[in-house]
């Protein structure tokens, strides 16, 4: 595996593969990888593409008051795990070389920025649109890889995808979770054993919620409250948002012919954190 | 020539010429081509470019209360211009085929759209920048070729290919002026014969104060100043701005060991005009 860590050397890297006409997929992360990581990669390399994780905990999309410094990080352990899982290369840049002097260019996405996390975490989306924005012109890849558990950050990649014409498929991956139900998530390393032992209790009241549209409730404010007052019995907890979606569009919307998403968002503590489930 | 109206088909053209291996010239242009247009075009065609024009007034771009609707428009007489050239392809889409419903991805500089053009026109670099950046990823060209007559716009371009790392180069290409010194433009066709009479006296002032300049003024304010009461002493002009920048990042400056650009804007009747000198 290539680890490259400036411009230069990954331009050089990606026209060389361009060169022999490999397909080119990238992985775009923040380190600190878990199973859903590795399903990102699996898919990819699956593909049989030549397989690019970018490991970058991308300053620009963490609040003042959010946990930049405290995110997990730990380049040796990532390092030879994606070597180890046949990744060609890892692209691990400073924040200097991503973000030079006189950098300004901002990216927004108006309507999907201004709800859910985009609505608790101001800032949050511009910061992933413009680095995500920069990963796909520097590795041009065929196909770029996003796991499910962030699912407005999926819709928020597509939707720039779509509006800039970027020339590539945005592969959404299913949320990969731990045994009793747990999103895997780098945040769950702050959770105390305490704290863990509560936190499965954000993907059953997903899934409660999403028996409850499929035995014919439409109403979401019905839903949403449900699942909002069976969290709310669990003290370490508090909502955040539960709110149903148009899958799409991701405008509030109650339950009809269109595809939706239950969202889900708490804190445990000083952690936050987030899932969902798909309708079909 | 090509004349491409879709997405689709711009795309399945690119790929194909990208397969043959040759490089690619993207000239954005807004129609109602002159001569300075057509030296964008040269400039292509002599890189031994597949050149690609394209021909799109950009709503965006444009303040509720600016000239959109009688920006001049003649798409038989461009499409014969840039044929007769040795234009390769002519990609002219409609605005909904550019912004479908939905569409919301924003781009903003807000360093550089904080003053001049930027401050007299909100909005305007925004509309910019977001659909040079959609006909950046539909057209991937290796450059792309920009007039020095718009130098705001030009920089923003330089800066946001920088910041989002567009793998291409922005080839700038030197004003094109009448006889009289006028800077080629669209919207010099809409100044009645005497409103014309007087236009040239704002090359005429920025020619002044690059002589200024030259012969040892290095104070901005001076220079601005004169520019500003020669340009007064014509009843039909209003001045917008004249000032003295830095080249690169566009902040005003005295004039030093730098390069330095001075920046001029004015009002003649309805119509604004805008040029521009460098001082090495």
């Amino acid at each position: 595996m290539r680890v490259i860590n400036t411009i230069h050397s990954l331009r050089a890297y990606i026209n060389s593969i361009r060169e022999q006409r490999y397909t080119v997929g990238l992985v775009p992360t923040m380190g600190a990888f878990h199973e859903g990581h590795l399903a990102l990669m699996r898919r990819s390399l699956e593909n049989g593409d030549c397989t690019v994780v970018s490991l970058f905990v991308n300053p620009t999309q963490f609040g003042p008051k959010e946990d930049l410094e405290k995110y997990p990080r730990d380049f040796n352990r990532d390092s030879q795990l994606a070597a180890d899982f046949g990744v060609h290369a890892l692209f691990a840049p400073t924040a200097s070389e991503m973000y030079p002097e006189g950098f300004q260019t901002h990216i927004s996405l108006p309507k999907i920025r201004s709800r859910y996390e985009g609505e608790i975490r101001p800032g949050h989306f511009d910061g992933v649109a413009a680095v995500c924005a920069k990963l796909f012109n520097l590795v041009q890849p065929q196909r770029a890889y996003f796991g499910q558990k962030d699912y407005q950050q999926l819709v928020l990649i597509q939707r720039m995808v779509c509006d800039l014409n970027f020339s590539m498929e945005i592969v959404p991956v299913p949320t990969v979770r731990e045994p009793d139900g747990l999103a895997m998530s780098s945040r769950n390393a702050y959770l105390s054993p305490e704290e863990r032992a509560v936190a499965p209790r954000l993907y059953l009241a997903l899934r409660q919620a999403a028996e409850m549209a499929e035995q014919g409730e439409h109403k979401s404010a019905a839903i949403e409250e449900q699942a909002v007052h069976f969290l709310a019995e669990e003290p370490l907890i508090k909502v955040d948002y539960i709110k149903v979606a148009d899958a799409e569009m991701l405008e509030p919307a109650d339950l009809g012919d269109r595809p939706a998403v239950i969202l889900g968002a708490i804190r445990i503590g000083s952690t936050r954190l987030i899932d969902n489930i798909l309708l079909k």
